[in-house]
């Protein structure tokens, strides 16, 4: 079992290092794997279905602590779910919805506790490494929590029709799995219209395609080029079927 | 007790892992926490800021590497700090100088003896880190340093009145430490005039404000957006308290 | 005994964690250690010079899992080789070729089998990391491999004449090994024209010059400045002898 990672701390800034000193203090020999520290920053929307599909790749039994938090500092809530064998710890602000939506199992907590000397701003040092810390030492913290029927802020379980992640290669990825949409499908994006290719190598060199990612996820992407550069691909940006 | 670093040699490039290969040689079984990577390049000073408000963070008896060593390759000396507990190893450049000044206990020891086969350019690799490594295993090497009374180049205790780092989301630190400041002080620095907020969600969308950050410095943020690009801040830009 | 990778898969980008949870599974409980994740994407022959450089620098008996993988989905082969008590795993491109060429012994495998669910764009996660983990767990995959007696795509064991690497202080690396160039050598390389200092502090401040750098190649730097900026270096620009 590990703690795994996903948050918007940034991997080159001073923020990731405090979690794991957390980490390390109160879940000492626990693995601790950084799976994505630049998820989205501040768009809860598309990091939620960025954490859906990554899930897949986290065996269960894992613990997943999920922080893209605009809103710290406000009311907004905190939970635990355990989804389909694995725990995720973050903020209630829809991030861990989609994994909600798509669960065939689940159980939900909020966290009603805070601990005493939690600073207003980083909550992901804070709040959610103890309490991932707690849950990954099989030390349920029961009595910081307490049972609850359903997320405060819950995106539908349906594809996102839009970019949600560029990759430093510039392949932007789409929050649409690519198991709902027919080889045939063209589609729309920025000043992009792009058919299907298995591989890139099928596509000719500076050809733009869609194809399925290693996530399941359609991505749109240049053969030997940045689909960001080359096509203008943003996060946010909307993708359309062509009739 | 874990290792745990802090430098500037780039959370992306290519020096950081040979730092991980050494240490796990020479301390096998320890872990090793990257808290920090981009310090502020060659500004020692802001660096030892950032560093002491850091040190905060992390428990008693774990080991700190800080290098942050533009004057590497030179006569510059090299030392071995305990202070409150903790053990520092790094370049005697002030880097360590705020922690020490602001340390209630201290000692110092001098390295002066250097492994046969380093680099004129990456002591991190082949000096500070073997040493790391020593102390952190328990087999202080007493035989390579000497004890001295004070290092050589020191800052003083008091804060800097200075932007010291901007973190990813465009928010400025500064080297104030925000106890020290009442919340009705207002603040210039760039071309900002800022007043206190407690969180982000206190002031208006677009809005600039210094608050506690979770590092208990005085941070200067706008609600929303980047202070880095509305504000124009930037690290070594002097912040001034408004009469 | 560690895994270590060196990839150009982004150390900020979301590869990374995946291939950490995979070896976290096949392989529980061995160190893995980031060397490098921003090797030069794509530029396959400057990578293998630079991994030949950073080899020297890993102990004997880890298990360094190489992936620069431009091909990946294409019919590009995939290898494991043994070189001087080091086991490498990664695609059959050119990649490890560099260290094939210089090593004293070495043994070489293709990679016949493929797991059932690999995916057509990331074989670092879905083939190299599992058969990482399992050479790593001294359960070498011998139903998976058979020997051959070279590499498919070979580059000579010669110096690359070329800028390989620029770090994140905007120094140059180079593909030539400072052992083999004298110290009164002038080199040209983009619009600069360099002598050799020893350090950093033996040029004049602003000034240009090569020295060997910490991994034993000849590197172009400017005292207290980036040559990358001011001298316009970048990766793939020819390094001439001047007569």
């Amino acid at each position: 079992m590990a703690i795994v990672l996903f948050t918007d701390f940034g991997a080159a800034d001073l923020y990731v290092g405090q979690v794991h000193v957390v980490l390390d203090r109160y879940a000492p020999g626990v693995r601790v794997i950084d799976l994505m520290h630049d998820a989205p920053a501040g768009d809860v929307r598309a990091a939620a279905h960025l954490l859906a599909a990554l899930t897949r790749q986290v065996p269960r039994g894992h613990v997943l602590m999920a922080v893209v938090d605009p809103g710290v500092g406000t009311d907004r809530g905190a939970v635990v779910m355990r989804a389909d064998g694995r725990t995720f710890v973050g903020p209630d602000n829809g991030l861990l919805s989609v994994v909600a939506a798509r669960a065939t199992t689940k159980q939900l907590w909020q966290i009603v506790t805070h601990p005493p000397d939690i600073s207003a701003s980083f909550h992901g040092r804070d709040l959610f490494a103890p309490m991932a810390a707690a849950v990954a030492t099989d030390d349920f913290p029961n009595e910081r929590v307490k049972p609850v029927a359903a997320l405060a802020v819950a995106f539908p379980a349906d594809d996102l029709a839009e970019v949600i992640y560029v990759d430093h290669f510039g392949n932007a990825m789409t929050g649409i799995r690519a198991g709902s949409l027919a080889r045939e499908q063209r589609l729309r994006a920025g000043r992009a219209e792009v058919g299907y290719a298995r591989v890139f190598g099928e596509a000719p060199p500076g050809g733009a395609f869609w194809y399925e990612n290693s996530l399941g996820l359609v991505e749109i992407a240049v053969n030997g080029a940045s689909a960001r550069e080359v096509l203008g691909l943003a996060p946010g940006q909307a993708v359309e079927r062509v009739a």
